[in-house]
């Protein structure tokens, strides 16, 4: 591992290794000071990079110094990989401990100024955290095979769980951008359209939702110029596309949704809010936890979604807790991980692109709810109460078939290294009352 | 009507009653000048609204200069109705001929300053048009009767033709932003991934769209403060989230939707492009032809979607025409009208944000494809080709069942006053050969 002057405890989601990007206000700033800036975080601490670009000149890259003093990573995103990988390697270095350092290359700069770091390092317990990125678009793919499997089954039975052309391109739909939320944001229970109860007379309802949802996924902000509307991204160079990644909780009003997908996919049921952790890991910190993806042979897709170097996915362990407003704790109720996606962020990349659509740096593309094999790596409560036929245990005698009032879930992940974690931090919200119908 | 001392034609879409919102760059403007700048389009005539607040202090109201300096329209949406419909009445006061005002209002600032007249109109065939605004999140309906019905006929026939949920709700999903683009912007065929050709043991193709689609819509964006996340926008609030309509064509390609759209909607086969109108026509120039709504009553909707005023849409006439490249001119194919809608713009924002989806000043919320009854008023090829069962003529030997390379689309709107037309002026692209596979 890589070893700060700044001390990180080994536990932390947030060692050098990681120094995850986000956008942040210092809570106790003067007025004219509040406004949204980029750090990164490391270990409780954020460093305000912005500050610390003013405060050495010519520590950071020049390319990056503009970007870096935005009220959003978009600019940063813009930049493109050698941009943000210089960046990042400064950064590095200048927290770095010297003790540690071996021949990695160390900057005293920030180190030795005792005001400096005064001006630049927050303590991350005070700060308020925004969204990284102005999101243009926002898509959201289906890529996690068993979690198809388990909602195709539970809806057209075994013989039918997956659609004829699930394994031939990663299913996406396009999302709504406005409601995405940062972590820690409540998300009122909505109220929605529901199907009439029986096969009668009785119309459709407007109802609170009763069939509350999360579903576990990650996301991947977009980076680079884009491409112009028209030119595809090719597959080998899609890992070019990507700038960070993020955890996400995708909120589903699972009984909105049954009612109003049919044709054109769901819409209202997933627009009320969906939340992602604040901190976007680059690539760089993940590239260690790159493992063989899932084998794509039976059948194989057409080439434009084949890599030439082999398909890889990211180790990272993820996990959902629920605590009710009875609990102490959140309790845990799914352990699942990112590898066990089927479509890569590349051929995600690869395929959103094919007829021609543009990306542009801040466009959000997550995974899709990622289930792994085994009832305990079910990804959302529809799987994990099979359709509500089930409870969910959250331990003392508290259960869950779908989210109540006073839920907060909780999201997690990390890669473990040796001695150290890179971590995503937290992605959070608690369930609040639906307004008065 | 309403008479301007710019001359304006009887048959043009844009007299002074219209004056239309957009945005342009003076094509033949120093560099420092020909950034995109708001206007408002006037016969042959744009007038610079910019520089038009600027050479005239006080002649627009105070609370819309700073917003009229933008160069998008966004900041003038945000700033809701009273804003707007004060700031075309004193541009209305500025360009209105005095022999012919009557009792309405009239300032002669401009109409006596020879200078600033130069410096403030340019030929509209000189300009270069812009998106009029930054899309934060473009949705498609999916409101026309005839439409739904025609396509469900054609797949699941008579019997099953509307879905369940259709008289129920403004069926909808969420489009993509980025690949908005403006009248004019040439399409390229797109290459994309279509279903096997046969029951058998082959697998899917990448190939050029051979169902190559338009569909007639028209869009509103939307205007004012937006609502907050949680909160939704009453049936009878929504008209002040209307700042003004535009034409749109949606192209679809027929092929890569059929096989991609199951379960989550249209993704690709819709996300190559989308072009609409360049000027934004309000709301209160199309006041005078709001017409009441087709009636709903079998079933009745939902009270979240039944205005207490009753229900209104705007009586525009719409039409396509198809030039190929061996043509002099094109071809009307369809011809329809926008009260065909059966959902109308309110009851749209009323059901999007029923969850609690928070719409933003420019959003684009467009009403899907108008058809009317007769096969005349089919707005897609889909339709009028009848799935590709039957040659749409074109005249002159020349027939089409979907668009070829070299294909111009044309699309008109206008609302037939007494001696003058309210219309929304080119929605136009020509299809581009698709790149080598
Ligand atoms: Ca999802
Ligand atoms: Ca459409
Ligand atoms: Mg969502
Ligand atoms: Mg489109
Ligand atoms: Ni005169």
């Amino acid at each position: 591992m890589d070893v700060s002057w700044v001390e990180v405890d080994p536990a932390s989601d947030f060692p050098l290794n990681n120094l995850p990007w986000g956008v942040f206000s210092p809570a106790a700033a003067p007025a004219s000071g509040g406004a949204p800036r980029i750090g990164v975080a490391l270990g409780d601490w954020v460093v305000d990079v912005a500050a610390l670009a003013a405060g050495l000149p010519g520590a950071l890259p020049d390319v990056a110094v503009a970007a870096l003093g935005a009220p959003t990573l978009n600019p940063l995103m813009a930049l493109g990989q050698p941009a943000w990988r210089a960046t990042r390697a400064a950064l590095q270095a200048l927290l770095r401990s010297r003790d540690a350092a071996g021949d990695k290359p160390v900057n005293d700069a920030l180190h030795d100024n005792a005001a400096l770091r005064d001006a630049v390092l927050h303590r991350r317990s005070d700060v308020t955290m925004h969204l990284p990125a102005t999101i243009g678009d926002y898509t959201d793919f289906y890529s996690s095979r068993a979690h198809a499997t388990n909602v195709g089954t539970m809806f057209r039975g075994p013989d039918n769980a997956l659609m004829p052309n699930w394994l031939h391109l990663p299913v996406g739909y396009h999302g709504r951008a406005s409601s995405v939320v940062v972590s820690g944001t409540p998300v009122r229970r909505p109220v929605g359209q529901v199907a009439p109860a029986g096969e009668g007379d009785g119309g459709p309802s407007l109802q609170p939702c009763r069939l509350l949802d999360f579903e576990l996924e990650a996301a991947v902000f977009v980076g680079g110029p884009g491409n112009p509307l028209g030119e595809p991204i090719a597959i080998d160079d899609a890992s070019d596309a990507l700038f960070g990644v993020v955890l996400m909780n995708d909120w589903s009003a699972r009984d909105v949704q049954k009612w109003e997908y049919v044709p054109l996919g769901p819409f209202t049921a997933k627009s009320f809010a969906t939340t992602i952790s604040p901190w976007v890991v680059s690539l760089d910190a993940l590239a260690p936890f790159r493992v063989t993806a899932p084998p794509q042979d039976d059948p194989s897709p057409l080439p434009y979604l084949v890599p030439a170097g082999g398909r890889t996915v990211l180790d990272v362990s993820l996990s959902v807790g629920i605590r009710g407003e009875s609990m102490a704790a959140p309790a845990t109720v799914t352990e699942s991980n990112m590898r066990h996606l089927y479509w890569t962020f590349e051929q995600q990349v690869a395929h959103h692109t094919v007829t021609g659509c543009n990306l542009r740096p801040g466009d959000l593309l997550a995974t899709g709810t990622i289930s792994g094999e085994g009832q305990r790596a079910r990804g959302s409560l529809l799987e994990l109460s099979w359709k509500g036929t089930k409870e969910v245990d959250l331990g003392g005698g508290v259960t869950r078939k779908f989210l109540r009032d006073g839920d907060e879930v909780f999201m997690g992940g990390y890669c473990q290294g040796d001695g150290y974690r890179v971590g995503f931090g937290d992605c959070r919200g608690v369930v609040t009352p639906a307004r008065k119908v």
